[in-house]
């Protein structure tokens, strides 16, 4: 199964826009009279018939809904540093994504070495493994966000932060295992300061392990987001 | 800490190879007199004194020994099918040495597009993260198996193939939960084929499922070496 994307849905017609057009028209070769999935990433899946094909632009028919397609019963917020190499994060996103999860806020922290981020190329990495993965819902994708505006946000659910020094800590699993909604904050390549650690602390934030190995930043989020979903299955 | 692997040592010397020798010298221009950690693939890690520094070489006096270095106790086996891209596949490696893995099997199935693989990068890759994960142990990488062999082979512990034929399977979670020595065999881009599915379930493999999402290959992967990790915690 193929799912499209669009955000131009009626009650009964869908418009493909351009690039899922092309790619649904002149790749795939659909033409008028088939029937093709759609998603509207806000958690629906259409099944829908091709009823005209423009040079740009594909229109269908809506045959069926089905609302929640793709949907887990938990909610994670993953705040996590980029890293300097862009593809370790875009990798952590892809696999985010295709595993579950529900908001990504990338940040800066003091010892983050990226601090430009191309939000373009994470939405289409988020649209691509949402496809790619049958998921309706588009997780929500922050813009840089400075880990004190983050350390001070009020957040639903237990709110955790995963860092490297020795210290008292939990388990992610245990914390996710006892919440449904969860944040997780992981750092950059030089992990948080001592004062980053601290600030967290006494503002609610719980210090976790992800267990005995030290684990990149990617990879930590990347066992983070797959951790909360084992725990909720 | 900066972990060096050597496979020169002896009960009171080291040698380092003359990429490893060139990285600590050069790079990060340790010299005579200067205290380094090594560890040799089979759990031990040293603490050393560099005695000598070569244009190629560096030879160093064994302090103190520790065995089972970043130890983990359970066993996993992954038999997974290279993907086309291999950045895809080399990405799954990294991840699975630094979360904890102890073999590697790549395999080639029926719907396998990736028929040949550079053991020597994938090599490199394991020793990099073993390093980077503070692990002493390498874990095995073998040939490029034909997932016949794989099926009749004879494993200590649990077998599980994980497919994504709608059928009767277990959790991983559950299984991972249950057993400390596993194997798991992950398929290609294409899926296992009905034939090895079938041909595995008579040979004692159990299906089992890594959860609600469609899961690319080397997502699959990693979130397997993952959930049998999490579940030992």
């Amino acid at each position: 199964m193929n799912l499209f994307y669009s955000n131009d849905i009626t009650e009964s017609q869908i418009t493909l826009p351009e690039d899922e057009a092309k790619h649904c028209t002149k790749v795939l070769r659909k033409n008028v009279g088939d029937e093709i999935h759609v998603i509207d990433g806000s958690g629906n899946l259409y099944l829908a018939r091709i009823e005209a094909v423009g040079k740009r632009d594909c229109v269908c028919t809506v045959i069926e809904k089905t609302a929640g397609f793709g949907k887990h019963d938990y909610y994670v917020r993953m705040c996590v540093a980029p890293t300097k190499n862009i593809d370790r994060f875009e990798f952590f996103v892809e696999k985010a994504v295709e595993i579950g999860v529900d908001e990504i806020i990338p940040i800066v922290s003091e010892n983050s070495e990226r601090k430009v981020l191309k939000l373009d190329r994470i939405e289409r990495i988020v649209l691509s493994a949402m496809k790619q993965s049958y998921k309706a819902t588009m997780p929500i994708v922050a813009e840089l966000t400075d880990i004190k505006d983050v350390l001070a946000a009020k957040y639903d659910g237990v709110k955790c932060i995963a860092h490297c020094e020795e210290q008292e800590k939990q388990l992610l699993r245990d914390v996710a295992a006892a919440n449904k909604t969860i944040t997780i904050l992981i750092g950059p390549e030089g992990d948080f300061s001592l004062k980053e650690i601290e600030q967290a602390k006494q503002n609610g934030w719980t210090p976790v392990s992800l267990g005995e190995s030290r684990l990149r930043t990617e990879t930590a989020a990347i066992a983070a987001v797959h951790t909360v979903n084992v725990m909720n299955q």
